[in-house]
């Protein structure tokens, strides 16, 4: 691996250095007593792994508030408990057994790279998405059943409608999880579902009467 | 649906709006230009879901800077391309392929429950963890070669050393990615380890020369 | 002090920035009228210290509306003008002869710490609480006389009955106080006891006729 | 006790209601797991129990934040175990030895009727408060070495440099108990002065280094 692994980029090191002499420093007992005691995040939040969107920063979460699973488009795959690796499944299990978080939120976005993905694979226009050996492509497979639902929507319309139907199906999906699903139905657990207007800064909110978003 | 998933609490509702009048307002042409122009990220981070680490705080990053993903101990599964569902996988080829990034950062951390988890099923203490129906078992199965790595270490030492342990091994996990060792080699990506002790708000960096961690 | 005293944390920071754009901005007449005109609280409130027991929330109470007074297990020392510093007998005293409220309300809770110290103590399982110089027992002992009172019944009903008995005591006390009673039996204030049940979220009122605790 | 104490009036009954039909419904989960898992609160908070400051609508903090004690004038006195019933000093040994909090926290505010209190006391104007039987008075004895350090500026700025000083005097006087310096020496707690001014929503913040309020 020598040639391989790096040293930190300097600009990098230098904004840790910064952080250590303010931010950790104002807060060292803050940070010590959350090694010291352990995490106790009220909130899991699924959300993508896109670059603009921080779940963090839209609520004002310190350290130690929200547990965060981030994957391309935010999706939850249904329970299917093979004894393969599932990366999703496990942090899911994590949170509501080990943690006992509160709330499940599922945030998706718009301008979303990964739906746009599904959208072009599932029309047709991403053949190399198509293929068995893209993990991207296999992935974004979960979001089929969303496709479904849309594509007889204008086509202005149409992806921001899967954006939010990856929400509406992560949800659906969560609630196949056996312990999910008896947390919620005990009442110690409720599910959210969000979707972040970028270039607005707005939040909508699924309404599951509804069944549409609303601004928050 | 409907008795299942709830509105946000008012709480997060106000943090929200007052994000909305203050961060997002003063932010806004940022926002905007996210929005229309796409995402550039410079790097992947492949960190942990617990609430206690958010790669954005220690590094002073903006939306738009960090591709993230998380997960259960910032594991990277080997390369696997069997038509399944691989969410890191995925998210790492969105990275190298689609944005290009020119780092991916793998960051572990200590007091992370799933290490400490890992290293209790291997040392036969957490029989739970070993049945084929736990999610969070079979996905702390990629970090069993670690195990192996560290068992003879003092106990005081070892479950540090699996922490670091998760770390090398999602390097070279890493690097058996075509797409990430053909970038890496080509001099169009490199790849950085880093360890954060929470407590002491310190970050020690891979050195593969000498394979071990050093604070920068 | 110079290093002790520090910078508030920036969530914080954050979150008062949001406050004052939103909330305080929205509602700047009523801020404006508060400070121009004074406080006309209707209600005195004296509850816990505990961070899971807002009486503002319960109550929908806006600024304004609740003088609050919160110390460990809502207790009120007897009537004692010894000419030390009594900061409960103070609260009380500013809140009956120069507010004029026309209620006091104690509000204790289930899952009360102080009140299981207090359980504790008083069966000989806390030693370090029985000592002179612990603030913590020292100021637990005013609840000893419901102890007394509560140590006959089921342990599995003990500490509930106590949590009770520290409203029960705190009525009792607040009688001692020659204003109080003078402003209550001139039919000018009402006392009121309630207990809180955290996790179902109901409020329990005392009924002085029947002595015990009753469902809202 | 039967002529004293009343049902609760109907109009809080109501909220209370409403309260438990929407935010508690909306957050049972939330609040059943504070019930089961305890508190753990990241800040204790030294307010006063004036109706008009209320610290967790200024953070937007939620049941579980914050650990709140409120006196007249939010006056912290010097440590002194003498076996007395300290109802302060017993809030403060909870927080620090109990519950561990990073950090303790003096909201002081404009337009205190305490402050002003003391001012009119030391001044000689308020011979009512010099009684020995007033609790008021013998409380705001603790402000007395403040008066002393601001009595000699103009007088339109007096009261609100008394207010100042009360968050001031707290804060050393907090360093006067064992526990508390040994907490902060360690790294473990940090001490925070803050001054609400009411009409303008604003906070000022103590910077130990120049000894002067700042607009945060």
């Amino acid at each position: 691996m020598k040639e391989h692994v790096r040293p930190l980029p300097s600009y990098l090191t230098n904004r840790y250095h910064g952080w250590r002499a303010t931010t950790y420093t104002e807060n060292r007992p803050w940070y010590r007593r959350l090694a010291d005691a352990g995490q106790h995040p009220r909130a899991m939040v699924i959300s993508c792994c896109d670059s603009r969107v921080h779940v963090t920063s839209i609520f004002g979460a310190d350290e130690g508030e929200f547990f965060i699973h981030r994957n391309i488009a935010n999706l939850v795959p249904p329970y299917n408990p093979d004894g393969d690796h599932h990366g999703t499944s496990a942090a899911i299990e994590y949170a509501v057994r080990n943690l006992k978080v509160a709330h499940v939120i599922v945030l998706g976005h718009s301008q979303c790279g990964g739906v746009a993905g599904c959208h072009a694979m599932c029309s047709g226009h991403a053949p190399e998405l198509d293929e068995k050996t893209s993990f991207v492509g296999t992935w974004l497979d979960l979001l089929r059943p969303g496709f479904e639902r849309v594509k007889d929507k204008p086509e202005t319309e149409r992806v921001t409608a899967l954006e939010r139907e990856a929400v509406v199906i992560s949800l659906e999906n969560l609630l196949t999880f056996p312990f999910v699903r008896a947390a919620v139905e005990a009442g110690d657990m409720s599910l959210h579902g969000l979707w972040n207007d970028i270039g607005e800064g707005m939040l909508w909110q699924f309404n599951p009467e509804s069944k549409i978003f609303e601004p928050i």
